[in-house]
């Protein structure tokens, strides 16, 4: 059975769990303490030296990485959530660029400054990150239901979190009503579960 | 034949021509004049909304991502670069997620601030980033040849350039013995081709 190492407010930890639900897996969840410091005893770093959650094993698996987790459970249980052909897979990867990079130091950036008072981040930047990358998703969903294709991929359970917790960092989302429209429809998935912030 | 649309200065766009170079593909380099704002037009923002550079376009496909041009070049081009078991791809995609993360707000950003001036990014920030990462790497390739197995594959042309660029950002590489090693290994492909700062 899949172990999922991870923190309830960490959206990185909620989109793998996430992804095992919508794929009807059961797994074990072994919170860890960040506040405690438990991300940092050699324990866990033994399994991910970066001290960063998640981490998802599996048998003698170890993926210490949320996207790498969500592309290995797709592969290796349920091939529907990730496309193999060359462009769909190229755009799968684009939109976890997206999610690593914009969406990263957008809306995640800004709630960790308000939520979490990381107060040595620039919200500025963070917020105008944000704007850039709702008003670029905005746009994208006003003609597509899911990021990719007709379906839902990996690529919306990697980049929904942080979008569904942009409120959290102080971003109203009703400006963008395609993407509340995606949100909705996210929850809607068969198997979906939420977290603090979004239900 | 394929086109890509990048910047001689920009080392996402180098990324994607390395890779190119390395398949022995032929294509049609086209300089994005971001001092001149091109990559604000309209005829390039019907490419890529999101107004970056690289856009590598073959044939009716636009890719408007570096590690999504990579991974489409892969797959359609010389698969070897790309595995498709499960754990493996995983692992790809979870070091895409660290250049586009990690790298990105560490040696691409300090880059940035130095060569290119961004004054308004948090250089102490990015330093850190820098040597957490860096540290990371040298661990790793102590013991690894390349990021992933025992060959090189798209995580490697991924990370390179701005691991390699990492001294314009005033960050030295000499305390890394194995990531200068890695390097050069990568320096050594057949087909490699060098920029400014990387010959």
């Amino acid at each position: 059975m899949p172990t999922l190492y991870g923190h309830p407010m960490s959206g990185n930890s909620y989109k793998v769990k996430l992804m095992l639900s919508l794929l009807g897996i059961d797994y074990e969840w072994v919170t860890v303490d960040l506040l405690k410091g438990e991300h940092r005893q050699p324990d866990f770093l033994a399994l991910n030296p970066f001290g960063q959650v998640p981490v998802l094993t599996d048998g003698d698996v170890v993926l210490a990485d949320a996207q790498g987790a969500l592309v290995y459970l797709a592969r290796q249980y349920d091939g529907s959530w990730l496309p193999t052909e060359s462009v769909a897979l190229a755009d799968v990867v684009r939109w976890l660029s997206i999610t690593t990079g914009e969406i990263r130091q957008g809306p995640e950036s800004a709630r960790l400054y308000h939520l979490f008072g990381l107060k040595t981040l620039n919200i500025d930047r963070a917020t105008e990150r944000a704007t850039f990358i709702l008003n670029q998703l905005e746009q994208h969903l006003s003609s597509h239901p899911w990021l990719i294709g007709d379906a839902p991929t990996v690529a919306d359970i990697a980049a929904f979190p942080y979008i569904a917790l942009a409120p959290d960092g102080q971003i109203d989302l009703s400006p963008y009503p395609h993407v509340l429209s995606w949100i909705e429809r996210v929850k809607q998935l068969p198997g979906f579960v939420g977290m603090r912030g979004i239900v």
